[in-house]
Formats: C-alpha cells, sequence, structure tokens
C-alpha cells in the first residue's frame, strides 16, 4: 500500500474509531512522540499519555461525539489536511463543530502531528 | 475592527477577489514577503512577483475560476484554514477542485503565508 493510501486509511480510522469511542485503538494511529493542537493555539500535547487525557477530557464533554467528513482529505506527500463536522449529544442537545484538521504522518501512515482549526464562533445547534 | 473580524474579511475577500479575476486586489491581501505553497509539496513562492506569476498560470489553465466556500473559516489567533471548491470554466466543461487552504495573518489582517491541501485524486467533474 503506498503512503497516500495508508494517510487515508488512517483518516477514515481517526473519524471512525474516534466516534465508536475506541480509546486504544484511536491512540494507536499516532507515532510515540506525535503532537496534538486542538484548537490551534492552546497548548501542544505530546505522546500517548497526554493524547490519551485529551481524548478522556474531550469524551467527559458529551455523552456521544460523532466525527462527519465533510471535505478532502487532500493528501500531499506526508501531510494531509479534511474538513469534518463534530456531532456532540447532551441528553436531546446537539452540538456540531465544524473542525479543519490539519496532519503529519510518518511513512507508516501514522500520525505525527495533528492540529485542529476550529473556534466558537462557528459552534451550532445541530438539528 | 479585531483580528478575527480582519481575518474573516481577508478570506471573504481573497475568494471574491480570486474569483472577479481582480489580480492586483487579491495580491493586495499579501504582505511584501507572503509565501504561497499551492499544493502543498509544490515550490513554495515568495513575495508579489512570483504570487503574481502563479495568478497568471493558474488563470490561463481556465476562461474563469470560481472559489465557492464550502467549511470556516476556523480563525485560531493569527491562522485560519477553511474548505473551499475550485471550479474551473474551459467551455462547457466545469472541473471541481475541492481544497483545504491554510494560512496565517499578519496584525492587520494581511496573508503571510498561505499552504493549499488538493490533490488530483479529487478532481472531480463539475455538474
Amino acid at each position: 500500500m503506498g503512503l497516500e493510501e495508508k494517510i487515508r486509511e488512517t483518516v477514515d480510522q481517526y473519524l471512525m474509531l474516534f466516534s465508536s469511542s475506541d480509546r486504544e485503538g484511536w491512540l494507536d494511529l499516532f507515532t510515540a512522540d506525535a503532537t496534538v493542537e486542538d484548537p490551534v493555539g492552546s497548548p501542544v500535547l505530546t505522546g500517548r499519555d497526554e493524547i490519551g487525557t485529551f481524548w478522556d477530557n474531550t469524551h467527559l464533554l458529551a455523552d456521544s461525539i460523532q466525527l462527519v467528513l465533510t471535505q478532502g482529505p487532500g493528501v500531499c506527500g506526508n501531510e494531509a489536511a479534511f474538513a469534518m463536522e463534530a456531532h456532540g449529544r447532551i441528553g436531546e442537545t446537539e452540538t456540531v463543530v465544524p473542525t479543519i484538521d490539519v496532519m503529519t504522518f510518518d511513512d507508516d501512515g501514522r500520525i505525527r502531528s495533528q492540529r485542529a482549526f476550529w473556534d466558537s464562533s462557528t459552534l451550532m445547534a445541530g438539528v
């Protein structure tokens, strides 16, 4: 499998495993020294422990979170970007966070860095 | 006007001026030493002359090009990312290039860098 195909597979898994609450499977998608900056401008998290805490904090915010791909990924060498919506549900209430993720990958298609662009002005109540 | 508002205005202008073929107005959105990497992985262009040549080459490819915002921008500090489609028309034929743009800005909201994620696998014939 070529690198581009591996990257597309990783992005698919990233969305699917996050949405199905598979914490360890999702963390396995990252390299050991991977970084996460979500949202861009917040402290950069490094490695499985810090990224795992990010997962925990994010999943505490809602009963369930579904990540829905809306455009891309555009894959360029060992980098990719895609647009998605994070649909968080708390009881009967759904909040949608439109997000642009920008990632770099190692030669095996594992995520070396993730930067997520979203801001409070674009939050919206879901339908 | 705060920086976030300036950045949103610049992104609006970036799409609008490119689509209306206003070359000089579009180039005015960039700082003097701005860089463009479009697509990501291609040689980085620096400054008005090189970015102007990029404009010329791009507009030679089609009779008209319309940039249509599809998601965002997500604005984080002096950075932003958004999803769009470039609709290029040659005679009766339209080609659509789904693209994710990632930009940094100076304090006046002018573009310091642009990186565009798109790849040939996502080109599609328009409707």
